[in-house]
């Protein structure tokens, strides 16, 4: 039996990671669960997994919260709330489906209680990925990537060392308007943006499916879980999603994972690694789609994704700028306050506006990251 | 330095064996040679890598060479020769490259004499697969497979348990013939047939391709190299050959082994497990290829593959007369003898002249393999 705290529980990788518990019950059990506001589901997610501590966004939730559930139920709410689901003491593994930069502080905090990582929030590495890989060796602590791509490459280095990459490739499947021109992007609608062609996930990581900014944010990730170069890390898009990411060795030998867009196939990976179990996904028949199909990234249609290499190339806090800023211009797409290419103009200028410093602390993270913030809102 | 003992240096496996060691002359180096009869290329081979021991043919053959080598080669022919070349005290590994049935008591030769075997002698597997791999145990010796499929299968399963193992699919090109109907294969020329759309290969096994029945021998020596059930076995046609195999989990996750098409990578990862090295080989790009095609594999079209599927489950010693009536019909086209679609007709009538029977011992497997030679010669 392992005991899982789950961060984000009423999200997407959060409600998908239950319905993997909920296809092992003699393995899995939930200690502990955080979520924001969505007070409904996660009354319900209570009572099936009944854990022994939640935390909520707010006080006021917390109050609402604590009215219906029994005082068997710790309720917490906040950063702290967040900080104690995560180093809560019966877990043996800690899932982050939270978004944003909140999840550094509670990746850290399970990092220092020794708690294995199953990490979906791209944030952490994006922003603090020195302190982070760091501290997790130095605890012994594994980092088990959850996102479908690195899922993938850690998958195809099994048994392999990491000397002998040649160079690591991330597929993007283009989302929603791969198959559109600059010109087009003009005036896409919200709600053209959030449809993505093969994978269900929230609206913000489909936004950044279409922007190409979430290749960017995984490129980053990819350096700091795999210890890569940039110059080692490479973009295809495959439209099919069906070959996730593949490592080429020093040998030219490539070896890449496969499967059916289903995100619960690498939580699942995370949560019983080394080993493997079945579940109910769908198997893969290459016979079956038939085709595969590739081309070469384009770093001039989609400008998020030579961004995300030139700030991860610069280090120091451009990475932390890059994903603030992003993270406020996607969310002023949503509320119809700027345009869909207004995305990258907002990065771009606040990272122009930006001069690079050091961040050693985490102090100084959150303090580029609020000064970024502060500058894409004004953009 | 890891000293190499190569059986069947003239061949094509052969040669690019010896471009590997080319390759890296500070890693390998050339112990003992066996080849059949072309001398002129042997003595070229023996001028440059100085072995200590080689064999050939015939004594016709080894009087020849005899009188040009040097007194500090030892020349030696015939299946003793091959043996001793096989078992020859400094090697380290033994590549298995020679085409048939002698392959088999060279290779448990250098099994006995705790070699690691880079196996691409496809019959010694084929024929003997319950006495190899159980002798190999015991004798604690690895086998490492050189074909480009097992080669595939045996990298995706770096790190991983053979318990977990779902389900095995071999790729198949489909050979010079992947898009004729039955009918257009009827009246099909030697010449025709030799016209291998993706590989550089021998003769024997450019046939064996068109036919399946390559694909038919790699499902049966699949089944003892990674000693999974037949029924854990699929083929799928994949004409790029870029996708040189792949292994589905228990978890649906699938983990696929990809390259050009060139078989120095598998000879090289045999030569150099588990480590890998650089070499000259080209490298894939998934965005310049630009599509994999795959479509399911059709029994009906290709029999040779039904029938090996129905040989190796039936046991026994029907995969040694499966194997030594395709042999014989495939020599017999090649001379002209018969058709193309003969090869299918001779193999199944053999199989249906032959009562099974059990095979525990090398004579056993000697007399079936003699018996089902003559059936088919004289079909």
């Amino acid at each position: 039996m392992k005991n899982i705290s789950l961060l984000g529980s009423t999200g997407s990788i959060g409600t998908q990671t239950l319905d993997i518990v909920d296809q092992h019950p003699d393995k899995f059990q939930i200690i502990a669960l955080s979520a924001g506001s969505n007070i409904e589901l996660l009354k319900q997610q209570i009572d099936k997994y009944s854990p022994r501590l939640v935390s909520v966004a707010t006080k006021e939730h917390a109050e609402q919260l604590s009215a219906y559930v029994s005082s068997s139920v710790q309720v917490m709410y906040g950063e702290q709330g967040l900080i104690e689901v995560a180093a809560v003491s019966e877990a043996d593994i800690v899932v982050t489906a939270i978004m944003g930069s909140r999840g550094l502080p509670a990746t850290l905090a399970a990092i220092d209680a020794g708690k294995q990582i199953g990490l979906a929030n791209k944030e952490t590495l994006v922003t603090a990925g020195h302190i982070v890989m760091e501290r997790a060796k130095q605890r012994g602590v594994q980092i088990l990537p959850i996102d479908s791509e690195h899922s993938a490459i850690f998958q195809c280095l099994n048994g392999e060392t990491r000397k002998q990459i040649e160079r690591i490739t991330l597929t993007a499947s283009g989302g929603s308007f791969r198959d559109y021109t600059r010109e087009q992007l003009t005036n896409v609608s919200v709600e053209q943006a959030l449809k993505h062609p093969n994978w269900s996930m929230g609206a913000k990581i489909t936004i950044d499916s279409a922007t190409m900014a979430n290749k960017g944010l995984e490129v980053i990730e990819a350096h700091w879980l795999f210890d890569v170069s940039y110059e080692q890390i490479d973009v295809v898009i495959h439209p099919e999603s069906i070959i996730h990411s593949y490592v080429e060795f020093v040998d030219r030998s490539v070896v890449a994972q496969l499967g059916m867009p289903d995100m619960r196939v690498p939580i699942q990976y995370a949560l019983t690694y080394p080993d493997r179990i079945a579940n109910k996904t769908e198997r893969l028949s290459l016979a079956q789609i038939g085709q595969l199909n590739f081309r070469p990234m384009d770093t001039e249609r989609y400008p998020m994704l030579r961004l995300a290499f030139e700030c991860g190339k610069a280090g120091l806090s451009a990475p932390i700028v890059y994903n603030a800023a992003n993270e406020v211009a996607v969310d002023r797409f949503l509320k119809k306050e700027i345009s869909f290419l207004d995305i990258e103009r907002v990065v771009e200028t606040a990272l122009s506006k930006h001069a690079g410093c050091e961040v050693d602390t985490i102090e100084a993270i959150v303090a580029v990251d609020q000064e970024a913030r502060a500058i894409a809102a004004a953009i």
